[in-house]
């Protein structure tokens, strides 16, 4: 296992590669391949959108294409997630890189899966190629595919809740008034982060409100989350701006049949969840429908009552703060929560990292127990 | 007026000189000066405390202890500010400089004071010495002496609101517990703003929630800055810890002999302020008085009733928020404030820098009105 500076190199490579396809594989991993041989470059690919080729396969190819074939044999493959070992939509990628007879393989991260994890190292390893973790990178892997790595190994998505607040932690006037507390930079910023989210996840509260689209419209994006409404008492009104034609799911306790089926021809799913004590739809059952549906990442944009209410239930996972450098006073606040008695036993956040966007700040906070067992996943021991 | 790449060098250094008596000079300037012969730094030296010497003298002196003084003549002067023209507590330094026949002075910035302003560089060009303005570190001579430059040219202090807030905006729970949301390191930063400060102010609301001292204790520094408290109906305790020996002043509506002269012996000075109709101590009144007492700086500490009362009145210059990751849901609010009715119209601040201090962030922001108001002082044309 010996990893030298042209590994790191070519591996982080790969990863750009990974990053380069954010906003497409989904429900599959952003994986990136560099394939080198005698310190060259002989081919390089990225996963495509679900049901076409891995990374390695594209690589494979884009070496076909170049001329490279012949070179193959005896390569090195770096690949950012360990290659698969099993039939999904496409063939194993472990069995392609054994039948070219190469060399070498080195991975940025297992397969998070405990299940299957380690299964295609070994089938490369079974093979005679040698098989390396560069380990270096695990914390940028992950941040690639926080979602994918928590479904698979955890049974949940990669949850953050975007919040665009003044200075005083305020997302409205006590009047409701809200558009706009942040310029227009941080709304374009944030449609970045809907573009790679499996689900954007909003409250019947928001939809009301603000009537929002939820979508990505402030640049091309080959594929748009599906967006899901918290709805208890169906309160949406069948022409919310959110029903565009695009997937959208409703969480609800409430039956109307007639308003089921109008919606349904409008491309929206009617999903029945159980109600809580407190008249909440539960989201144990939303959570559950979500893994179901192999939803890797989620992106909330709500206001404090499911916010609040995702908090208290521990489901947020980082935060997405988009601050504006503005003193409100008194209005919405960010969670509806119940008053502390003390501060000691809060478990703090840790900030991720800071960035000025336009005339506001993005701050990200993340829950390190969460990111750092998704760490162990890994890099468990092979 | 040419300045050069070795002009700019010896500038930085002399602003350095400047930094590095933050805590001392108050109520003068900080000054830093280096005095340069043929490319030799021959002498260097920066203000000392009120009554001594001013950056010039210092390094003339530096200059004499180092056997330098022949190269004087012909020298060149880098001072941060204007060198003066007036007998104030020491004779003045323009008169020093011209006594030693040097041959030119570099200043950072002119004389705050539009009454005296430019004397100084006057009185050296008509004695044939070359006076060259380096206007590329106006904004750092300004962070070094905003609160001077503001007394001296708009007749008040410059003003900043230390808070200690979490991520939601709160300085503390509902139930009044805010120790602590932010961690030591942020806590430790906050008496570095104190002691550069002329007065740390806070409100009875403070002093008798927290029972603060509002020093500087977690290091050594020649000289505390004075505590003041507005308390209009004179409620602050006998034995507050506030009243530890050194210069406390107290402003108030009430009248109290028998406390004032009990407080008096204690070092304290009861003044005498109006009250507004809302019940408040006039904040008018104190500011006038912080001018008569020559204070630059003015550290708020404070809770949200008197943060609320300074900001609707468009007295806080900047704001310097010790932001803790947690999130604290209902807890007091930053800012007593009436509700808004529309985000329109509202000025934003500008954020000045934004830094990790141990596990908090600490956010700097700042009114760009004032700020570019006093800058344009510093630049006016000569």
């Amino acid at each position: 296992m010996t990893i030298s500076e042209n590994d790191l190199q070519y591996m982080q490579q790969a990863l750009a590669l990974a990053q380069s396809v954010l906003y497409i594989t989904d429900p599959n991993p952003r994986v990136g391949c560099v394939i080198v041989h005698n310190q060259h470059i002989i081919g390089e690919g990225a996963t495509q959108q679900a049901g076409g080729p891995h990374a390695e396969i594209v690589a494979i190819q884009d070496a076909k294409n170049k001329g490279n074939v012949a070179l193959l044999k005896g390569a090195t493959f770096y690949v950012t997630l360990e290659p698969c070992s099993h039939f999904g939509r496409t063939p194993p990628c472990a069995n392609a890189l054994i039948q070219h007879q190469i060399s070498r393989v080195v991975i940025a991260s297992l397969d998070p899966n405990p299940l299957v994890g380690g299964q295609g190292v070994n089938r490369l390893r079974e093979a005679g190629i040698q098989v390396d973790v560069a380990t270096q990178f695990v914390e940028q892997a992950l941040a690639i595919n926080p979602g994918f790595i928590s479904r698979m190994s955890k049974g949940k998505p990669w949850v953050w809740s975007k919040l665009a607040t003044s200075l005083d932690g305020k997302l409205a006037l006590k009047n409701g008034v809200s558009q706009w507390i942040t310029g227009e930079a941080s709304r374009k910023d944030g449609q970045h982060w809907r573009a790679r989210s499996s689900v954007v996840l909003t409250g019947i509260g928001t939809v009301l409100k603000d009537n929002p689209q939820l979508n990505v419209r402030s640049f091309i994006t080959p594929r748009q989350p599906i967006r899901a409404v918290i709805d208890g008492k169906f309160q949406i009104p069948i022409n919310a701006k959110i029903f565009n034609g695009d997937k959208v799911i409703v969480y609800t306790y409430t039956d109307d049949e007639l308003k089921r089926e109008t919606l349904e021809q409008k491309n929206v799913e009617i999903i029945n969840a159980s109600k809580t004590s407190e008249g909440f739809v539960d989201l144990q059952d939303v959570w559950a429908d979500f893994q179901q549906r192999g939803f890797n990442e989620v992106h909330v944009e709500a206001g404090p009552t499911l916010n609040g209410a995702l908090w208290q239930q521990g489901l947020i996972d980082e935060l997405l703060v988009y601050m504006a450098p503005k003193i409100i006073g008194p209005g919405q606040e960010m969670f509806a929560l119940n008053a502390l008695s003390q501060l000691d036993g809060l478990t703090p956040l840790t900030w991720v990292d800071t960035q000025l966007i336009g005339t506001d700040i993005r701050l990200r906070l993340r829950q390190a127990a969460r990111w750092n067992e998704l760490l162990d996943v890994m890099q468990r021991a092979e």
